[in-house]
């Protein structure tokens, strides 16, 4: 099986590559990976060849390229962040949605080509960006999409293009909508959400961390390890048991930012803690107050995707991965 | 007023166009009519100018065109129908998605241009056909748009596209999800929904209709005269009050095919029924068992909008408007 990722150079899509490279997928042997981005992948040593893509997805003869590569499975992990959607509306719309719909129209010229069988499997990383306030305690799997950002508008509006050309045969296709990712490692970003992130890093670092938001702020949190085990599990299982509705919210934790600092003081000792400074911050308040807390996701816990169950074991995933220098 | 009809020539564009000229808008007084179609609409007498033009707006150079005109409403009913869209990928997905995408970016230009004062108000018809199967006894305003055509897909994106450019303040938008429309004057048509008017109408023209499923299914109604109203509902109403979530559920008949025939009995009598002719079809049915059966539209009747309550009244309102023959 041909594997193509989409996005491969960063946080989530490397590790995918480490995963894919240590444990191949159950759905078939890879013959070939192939990891595409703006910037040059870095590439693992495989048993498999592994090929570097650089290029543009907002370039319609970009998915023409990438199409005729005829992949097996596609993971498209490939977007503008949320901030850079929200202040350049033009990038967010090209690339996180009018470049996926490229790509579409490009596998959909191949299964025609193919006399209707190629149909590759396109897993991609939706959000919870795709809901917007008011919420209910616990977001359901029918609750609607009704995004506050260009990000979630881009990523519900590339869902339902999966949903329809998966639906019509062209792919069979499937939108995973991520939890925020935490502990991300690096560097603070200029990311709403970084400091869920940050308050607990930077102190396993022995820096000062600031958290701009009240501790009450309750928010859905999972792993990369998570994530990446998400794209996995989607990658194998047959996605026709999804029927009609082929966009999943994943499972995750529930938890507020005390219970975060809470969790970190049982993980690290209370002096760890104390290098959370509080700064309350308007806008960030203003932007988190329209994100979501807390889900259901039945169908994804039926089908088999998993998450971590507490923030005790997020923080202790990033301190085995990471080896914080404090 | 400067105020756009695209769809103009259509059966809810040529009633809305009557009531405009009747009645004008309380938002402000009209001082030109434009009816735009790829067919040339029937211009009425009016004590304002009216133009007719005639164009596709799968064409980016038409969305220029009618964005430089600079309307202050603009009544958007152009689509491709469900049955056209679904056998013609392509010209559904042009028209019914890219062909507005055109529109809002034309738009968006002249925001730009105008020094970020151009702001037209735009009522765009969605349809209840952005929700999918299984549904719940009544579908509530927060329940998930999971369309199952790519009619429905496509009204759906577009609905994300007008919160999107609404939130940004590039337009004043709303997406007004109509009912199945009935009693539809004229002959029938290819619609897998076209039974629904046809049971009723053909029967009080003297002629026979057939009945394809059975008397028990149940679907959401309103006559034309109620979506013309809905329409001027919302170019009369203030926008911003709808907040983030600028599509709604219009209010509507629930019914079974036994009680429109029932009512079709109450209003003309029972020789008037015996012209119903039951011949099943599986492939109507197996479309209709994925649509929407009934709703709670709550936010759409707080806010004013309002429709029939019983389908009787459905029933006379075409007796009124159409003076059938039998």
């Amino acid at each position: 099986m041909k594997v193509l990722i989409l996005g491969g150079a960063g946080m989530v899509g490397q590790r995918l590559v480490r995963n894919l490279v240590a444990d191949g997928l159950t759905a078939g042997s890879i013959s070939e990976l192939i990891l595409h981005d703006v910037v040059t992948a870095a590439k693992p040593q495989a048993d498999f060849p592994v090929t570097g893509l650089v290029g543009n997805l907002a370039d319609p003869a970009e998915a023409k390229k990438l199409a005729g590569l005829k992949p097996d499975v596609i993971f498209h992990l490939a977007a503008i962040v949320s901030g850079e959607a929200e202040q350049n509306f033009n990038k967010g719309w090209d690339i996180n949605a009018r470049g996926t719909w490229w790509l579409l129209e490009a596998l959909r010229d191949e299964y025609e080509k193919s006399a209707q069988t190629y149909c590759p499997k396109l897993v991609f990383t939706s959000s919870i960006a795709v809901f917007g306030a008011p919420f209910p305690d616990k977001i359901t799997d029918d609750f609607l999409t009704a995004p506050q950002t260009s990000y979630g508008a881009q990523k519900a509006m590339t869902e339902l293009l999966i949903n329809d050309y998966s639906r019509k045969g062209y792919i069979d296709g499937m939108s995973i909508r991520l939890p925020t990712i935490c502990v991300r490692p690096g560097k603070p970003n200029l990311a709403a959400s970084s400091f869920f992130s940050g308050i607990i890093r930077e102190p396993l670092n022995g820096q000062e961390a600031i958290l701009p938001v009240p501790d009450s702020v309750r928010h859905w949190h999972a792993s990369p390890r998570s994530a990446v085990g998400f794209l996995i599990h989607a990658a194998n299982m047959d996605l026709t048991t999804l029927g009609a509705r082929r966009a999943l919210n994943m499972p995750g934790v529930s938890c507020t930012v005390a219970e975060q600092i809470e969790a970190l003081r049982a993980v690290a000792g209370s002096d760890v803690i104390k290098l959370i400074r509080r700064e309350p911050n308007e806008l960030i308040m203003s932007i988190v107050a329209n994100w979501a807390r807390d889900f259901a996701p039945e169908r994804a816990l039926a089908l088999g995707f998993t998450a971590e169950t507490s923030f005790d074991q997020i923080i202790k995933i990033y301190i085995e991965e990471e080896q914080p220098q404090a």
